[in-house]
């Protein structure tokens, strides 16, 4: 079966939606979040636009900072200073990655942890670890999310996380072993230093793969009847006008009759993404709202 | 064989006496350590007087600063703040558990990071994980080192962790699985929700028992060969004088012939703790000359 996560993330911006109309109808500020981009990589440019329209899409307001490619490091911190403080901002991302002069990890702490609404601040990514109330990684959060609403459980089941990468394999990983409904499972986190895969992915119920590397996870490797989560991204040439095509980490059409469910890319946990930084920011709306 | 905790950490001692022995001949004033306690707790207080102990014998100038059991959340919060502004303490912990009237989190949250010696605060935590500058937390960082000394390698091993808790288990498996040699490491992490724990530890290179329940470890769990670290320490009545002895959560009498290496209770994992401690003071105390 298809973890549709196009599906379910439209279902969560309906459900956004309404909850935010009503605040609005009920003479409430609607939430506002600011996404900050460097240079013109097209990539980056997709996202964000797909992020400000989603945003609109459920009425929060939503604008974009752009700076050109040679912006100092400098003036990048300034811009989250301002953004920290501002009052009528309640979250802010900056889309990665970041030109070679700029240090990403500069950058992340920089951010107030309760503005963070791509949960990757160190202050963060250490709350949602200790089990504190916390804006959690939004890869990670998505893809509890489309488990959830598929009812599939993960307390004591056997998690398999291949990629140990600081936006989804550490807090997956984290996420999965947290003592709640949402967690409980024993996990076990690989990555290229992994000697036996293969006997390791053969031990899960469900993998979730996320290394950015089209057929890593191939049909020998699962169980039948394993759950696969698939993160990557990968773009593979082809014949097409585009000249290249979307593919995960897994080899989707030999697994997608032998898994019990696996979600397809693109239309897995991308939307998913998205649908996170959306609940991310309404929460820290809700935050500051209730600190007012 | 044994990992002598005890020795170890008597040469990691050995090695900071002498370069604060160093610092101070050159004209350097001597790093400073507070340790302030809550109550009569007779556990806690033995923790501490070992603590302060083993600071002044590496040359670390160490104080208590001792409240009686009703002392308010506020006053004690007041005190963590004159201890963040206090230019003469390097670092400073507060000694767990607190009462009950206490919050431990709120406690955790106002530690400043570059004090936190113990390495417990959500951003040294968050900083660990994502493999920037931190000071880890001390168990974890003391079983690394234990390894290290004894050239136990972690690299493409299975490790498993069982138990998931904040100081040990989960920052634990977060070490483990960093990219570099005293990592990289395929880390399982269970705990009570783990339906199969023997059939997990078989799989296991290196085992890392943090239950607190004496026995949890057994012979029949543990292939011949592995290296069992026991983090544990359980007071068992018998009939001595003091009516109990101490033991770890592994059946030591049994698995000592069967392992390559383990650690025993006492003398293993508790000394390099207070070593981490004191190796943890020294470098926020760098870091704080640094920037002087």
């Amino acid at each position: 079966m298809i973890l549709d996560g196009r599906h379910i993330a439209s279902v969560i911006r309906e459900e956004l939606s309404q909850e935010i109309g009503r605040i609005v109808a009920d003479g409430g500020r609607a939430p506002s979040l600011a996404v900050v981009i460097v240079g013109h990589n097209p990539a980056s440019e997709t996202y964000v636009r797909n992020k400000i329209r989603a945003c609109e899409e459920v009425g929060i307001q939503a604008q974009k900072i752009a700076f050109d490619e040679d912006v100092t490091e400098d003036v990048l911190l300034q811009q989250i200073d301002i953004l920290n403080q501002d009052p009528s901002i309640d979250g802010f991302l900056v889309q990665l990655p970041l030109p070679e002069h700029i240090s990403e990890q500069k950058i992340a702490e920089r951010i107030d942890y309760r503005k963070d609404v791509d949960g990757l601040c160190p202050e963060n990514v250490g709350r949602t670890m200790l089990g504190m109330p916390s804006i959690m990684s939004a890869t990670p959060k998505g893809i509890r999310e489309l488990l959830k609403r598929y009812d599939i459980p993960t307390e004591g089941k056997r998690v398999v996380v291949i990629g140990r990468s600081n936006i989804v394999g550490k807090p997956m990983a984290m996420l999965l072993i947290q003592k709640n409904l949402l967690g409980n499972a024993t996990v076990t986190l690989c990555h290229t230093k992994t000697p036996n895969l293969k006997e390791v992915c053969l031990e899960a119920d469900i993998i979730i793969v996320a290394v950015g590397q089209p057929c890593t996870l191939t049909e020998d490797m699962v169980r039948t009847g394993c759950v696969v989560v698939d993160v990557g991204i990968n773009r593979v040439n082809d014949q097409s006008d585009k000249g290249y095509r979307l593919c995960g980490d897994a080899d989707f059409e030999k697994l997608k009759d032998k898994c019990s469910y696996i979600s397809p890319v693109p239309g897995g946990v991308g939307p998913m993404t998205i649908a996170s930084l959306l609940q991310n920011t309404l929460q820290a709306y809700k935050f500051r709202i209730t600190k007012d």
